[in-house]
């Protein structure tokens, strides 16, 4: 496909447009009254793959008349191609034009997947090495294994919620001046990640490879793995952060596909040493991709997904390297991503050196969010004549019930 | 019921039978060529609950005849403590002898739960104080908050199995003397733990108190939260344990209910300090419960539940509250437990102090677990003229696959 390649949705081929034919993402929404169904997003509608099912032009079936994908992930990826050619083919100017669409106004979107688990990680270099910088000094800020794994830890999967979902401050165990106090969080944090999507099982005690691990991935979401410090700087010793990231994890509505992605395969950052096999990527796995986030409106920061010293691919063959089986629908964050200046950073901890130096949103001071603000992501790859991207991942904080 | 209420399921009431009527443990069988379903143990037999409501005995609308608890669970505790006092009352004596009950001996047992999610905890002080002097020496070795709130961590669920399968070496990424190295795990080790199973869901920002928390309480089964040491060693720092404990958790076919556990509540042990309110309990949530552990047959060492200073439902009134919703099938390991003699422990890495006093285990010395060995768990409650037993927790080691 050429990089000029037109839809007869004439809003998909507007320029900025997130969705143009060369995008495809899948999602699931409904209408008034109707159920949970899978779509397409296309310009500024939805194509109804449920109903496109029906009138026999996909035979997936039935996999898209699911509240969720996860039954179409499992079909595998011979059928992830086979469907992604076909849609193209559709939509593509000259294609079906009586395909049914519903307009995006007139659509609620929903959940994705059925996320089985949460596994997130801690991939950028310069996040790990800013907050480690805070809380070990600049000399001990990257953990000795830093370069030599992709460290993770297993979030949780139930309290993932889709982009617009409103995000309730959590209470939380705080060190307070005279001893342990339970307190509504008073530094509410965003990390700017991307979430990859897992469309295939893996046996227990079964090792995957980085080449086949990434032949499991089926696309990946904006993730905002929404962060209390004062809970996690008092819980985190020994066993890692836990009530501090358990009560909300935002992500976008649409998932973008790896197909995709694929003409913006890039390398990511570069090694201090070599890995170990395990982890050797025949080709990158990164994309340039240009992810950011703003508050209230206002940009705040902007980097570049090929920053990461991990690939989803290689954290997914980690993961698996103890035989820990993989199932569809698991959630892999990819590690808050952050560029090295401070207009790059994917987090308030990181941009505000922990809350000591603050930022000016809208002429407002703010060293961590406050009630009533609102978090957006963004994320987008630029093409030759079009652009690829995954619609909003936001969330607004309503005040703690005490 | 008095200590003395009998079955006329002969075997129910020998001496020493780990299912007498008092228990009624749930879990999920089959038989040669049969579906998964529920069923009871009582004796050495299985009472068939998905044939009962076949025949009308139970009315759970086929809530039975499914491969797990869930949808049992699912149903309520009305619904949990009306099905009790229904088969105590088939079962006892004088009761209907025509019940469809299956031998044991013909039947194989399954893993009795959908494993939602998976949370481990850290509430044994001997344990924590144990490993924790370990690392990072005596002063130093209870973390700072470890008396002010349950530390927990999420695990992952995907690796839940039940007693009997074997369980596969894990490969991963060890410090050796010249660097970081891909091998077999060298010291791997078990953990004595009891993991409550919760039968009821919470809503998303919702806190749950104590008191609640308990009523969430399906009930309890034995948990072997297999761990390598080596692994965690290396990759545990900041994030907390991964795939050290990610390649498998062992449990008991046999879920114990609450109910049946209820005649041996009793304190756990002293507290340092008062408690925040939120984790306050109006009575004791512990349980005069024998708990140990054999290697290849041979006992290594027993120690009792109510060493623990935290209860389930304590920890879930925890995780509850940032607003973290819980759901049916959820699985929340009670931390190893271990006593203050060595003779006590739940795991290796304490019982040889870091593998530095070998065991001796049928006359061959041991440090940590070798190929082919196997672990079993056991716990029991002593009531008055009967037992109440969990069943095996059983694995058997099987040699990593480079």
């Amino acid at each position: 496909m050429t990089g000029l390649a037109k839809s007869w949705v004439a809003s998909a081929n507007r320029v900025g447009c997130e969705f143009p034919i060369q995008n495809l993402p899948y999602g699931v929404f409904s209408t008034d009254g109707t159920a949970r169904r899978c779509g397409v997003a296309i310009g500024e509608m939805i194509l109804d793959l449920a109903a496109c099912e029906d009138s026999g032009v996909l035979e997936t079936g039935g996999a898209f008349a699911q509240p969720q994908l996860n039954d179409f992930m499992a079909l595998g990826r011979a059928s992830w191609d086979h469907t992604r050619s076909l849609l193209t083919e559709l939509l593509a100017e000259g294609g079906d034009t009586r395909l049914p669409l519903v307009p995006m106004t007139a659509a609620r979107l929903h959940l994705p997947i059925k996320v089985s688990e949460f596994t997130d990680f801690y991939a950028s270099r310069h996040h790990a090495f800013n907050v480690g910088a805070m809380f070990r000094g600049a000399a001990n800020a990257l953990p000795a294994q830093w370069t030599h794994m992709p460290i993770g830890y297993n979030g949780r999967a139930s309290s993932v919620v889709v982009s617009g979902t409103p995000i309730r401050r959590p209470m939380g165990q705080i060190l307070g001046d005279h001893g342990p106090e339970w307190s509504p969080s008073r530094r509410l944090d965003l990390e700017l990640e991307l979430g990859a999507i897992i469309g295939a099982d893996s046996a227990m005690g079964e090792r995957v490879d980085v080449e086949r691990a990434e032949q499991m991935i089926f696309g990946y979401a904006l993730l905002n793995d929404w962060s209390a410090r004062d809970i996690q700087t008092w819980e985190y010793q020994p066993l890692g952060p836990f009530q501090s990231k358990a009560f909300a994890t935002t992500i976008s509505p649409w998932i973008v596909t790896q197909a995709a992605l694929e003409p913006f395969r890039c390398p990511g950052a570069p090694r201090s040493n070599p890995l170990l096999p395990y982890l050797h990527e025949a080709r990158p796995g990164f994309y340039d991709l240009t992810v950011g986030w703003r508050m209230n409106g206002q940009d705040m920061a902007q980097t570049n997904y090929a920053q990461m010293y991990y690939s989803s691919a290689q954290q997914l063959a980690h993961h698996t390297g103890s035989g820990c089986p993989m199932r569809v629908g698991d959630l892999l964050g990819s590690g808050t991503i952050s560029g090295p200046e401070r207009n790059a950073r994917g987090a308030l901890l990181e941009m505000t050196e922990n809350g000591q130096n603050p930022i000016l949103v809208n002429g407002e001071s703010r060293c961590f969010i406050q009630d009533g603000d609102e978090i957006d992501l963004f994320a987008h790859a630029q093409g030759d004549g079009y652009r690829i991207g995954f619609g909003p991942c936001a969330g607004r904080i309503l005040p703690a019930l005490p």
